[in-house]
Order: C-alpha cells, then structure tokens, then sequence
C-alpha cells in the first residue's frame, strides 16, 4: 500500500525515502466492508481518505430520502465530505463502501503539519485541489449545458471503469437524470 | 489596488513588505470596458485575473448561442477559464464585462513561480482552491437537488451584493432555471 501512494504523491512531486516516511506517518490504514460507511451525515469529518483498494460512494440524502451522488471514490482517488473536513464542520454528506474498501486516513491535523514541514507537500496538495476544482468546474458545466444522453456519454468517456462497477441508479443520480432515462440509451 | 490584493492574501497568510513586493510583482494591472472580454473561447489563456474593481461573468456558448455561467467575479474575486489556464489548452469559456473592470493579471508561470519561491504563497494558493472546491461542491449539490426556488433562495443568501448588480437573466442561467420560472419567485 505504501508503495501506490507513492506512486500517486510522485506523478506530481519526488519525495527522497525520508520525506516519504515522514509524510506516510501522518496516515492511518483502515478497512471497510460493503455497506460500512466512512463518514455519516451529521458527523464531524475528522479524516479525508485516500482509496488503495475498493469502492465507495459520497451523497446526499434529501428529505424523502433520494440521493444525489456526489462522487464516486476507487483506488488512487481521495474522497470525504470536504466542505464539513476543511470547515470542522458536522458532514450533510454520507460516504459508504459500494465494495470492501481499504483506505489511508488523513486528518487535517496531520494534512496541514506535513503541508507546512514539506513545501513539496503543500505543492503536491495544491496541484490535487487545482485539478479537482477544473473536474467539477466541467461537471457543473456538463450539468448546466447538457441533456441527460450527452451526460451518460461524457461519463463513459471520463470513467470507463466505474461503469462495470457502479450500478446504474447511482450513475443516474450522479448524473442528475432517472433511472428509466438513463436506460433508454444505456444498453445495460 | 496593492492594499487591496494585500489584504486578500494576508487574510490567509500574513507577509512582510519585501514578500508582498515580490509577490505584487508578478501581477500585471489591466483595465477593460463595459461587454470586452478578458478570455474569449478557442483562445489560449494567459492568465488568472484578480478583480480590482467591476463585475465580470465567465460562461459558455452552446451550439443554439445559450449561455451557461459559470460564474460571476467581482471585487476580491478570482476568475479564468481554470481548465485553459492550469492545462494551457484552449479557452471553452469566454470572460466578458458586466461593468468596467479592473484586474490584476497572473500568468501561469508566474503563479508557480510565486508558488516555488515562497512556500506561503503555496499555502495561500491551496487554501484559496481547496475554499473554491467546497463552494463548487455545494452549486453541484444544489443542482442536483434542489429545485429552482430553493437553489434561488440560496444565491440570495450566499451572494446578496451580486443581485443588484447581475441581470436576472444571468442569474437564471447560472441557476440553471429559465428567465420565467426566476420571475415567479423573484420579485424584480
């Protein structure tokens, strides 16, 4: 496990195996089996994870009980409530394992400690937060400007592995469409 | 204007005066009319633009000549096409002016620059976009699950002064609602 977030820190930053050990001491191993939940609404968030193994997915649940998905999280992608983890605020997300999951746990504590001792931390997170912030810039976009076939196709294009994965009524509600528009042009 | 920026960075980070002169440096100030644009789609994209003073929109232009907001930037605002200007590809959002506008310019490589030089300004830049992650996660929540009049009520909330200064009909196109369904609960 130690050696993919490796790999995933160093796509963006080089770590010598010091600064490597250092920041990996800031994280915690934690499993989950499907159905557990990583984070319940109305919690405070003390972690942010880092997926190595499994699947889960983030959500709102609204007042009669509907979900929208936020997103989806599997190996190599980092998933919490981030407005309740940055702001220590109670969670009104839900974030559950869709498969046995296995993650690396990341308080904010220790985010900002290794932020602060690591420049090259603080870059590595920057470069992360930059690109995510471009992926739902495009999703609100898609959201705003497009129907719910040209959604499904972007999908397939920008996460082919998650569609084996993920069943179709949680691609429909990321997607902001029903189930039964969502199956006039799937095929499954 | 250097105030201004100054303070913005130093809600975050405080810095001494050689370190803001350094950093106020690799701005460059610029002032544009009422309707010129700042980005235009299919163009490259220099920089990222820090609201001195006016009201611009950054949106996109779907085939039918709609426009879909991205959003609205004000004073101590940021605004570009983030995915044109992080990945230096071409424009797939214009930036034009509500009002006259001035801004401060930063280019790409004078943000890494910056970035590199002073591990702060690297702090102030992660902050900056993982606050502007948050806030997108919540317009997408909101567009998922709410509906045109509550997604209203939380603009007003969220941003009171943009609504003497935004037509209607823009603040209907960033909701995601139509011109009509605005004015039914809008009193204006």
């Amino acid at each position: 496990m130690s050696k993919e977030i490796r790999q995933h820190i160093e796509r963006i930053v080089p770590l010598t195996d010091n600064e490597f050990d250092f920041v990996l001491s800031h994280f915690t191993p934690k499993k989950f089996k499907k159905h557990q939940f990583l984070i319940q609404e109305s919690n405070y968030v003390p972690h942010d994870f880092w997926v190595i193994k499994g699947l889960v997915k983030a959500y709102h649940s609204d007042i009669d009980g509907k979900e929208h998905i936020m997103q989806f999280a599997m190996e190599d992608w980092w998933v919490t409530d981030y407005q309740a983890y940055f702001n220590q605020t109670k969670a009104t997300l839900n974030v559950s394992c869709l498969e046995d999951t296995e993650v690396l746990c990341l308080s904010l504590e220790n985010r900002d400690k290794i932020c602060a001792e690591l420049h090259k931390v603080e870059h590595f997170f920057r470069k992360k937060s930059n690109a995510g912030f471009v992926s739902l810039q495009r999703r609100i976009l898609s959201l705003l400007n497009s129907n719910a076939r040209e959604r499904y196709e972007q999908f397939l294009v920008q996460y082919p592995n998650l569609l084996q994965r993920v069943p179709k009524t949680l691609i429909a509600s990321y997607l902001g469409v029903s189930r039964e528009t969502l199956s006039r042009f799937s095929s499954l």
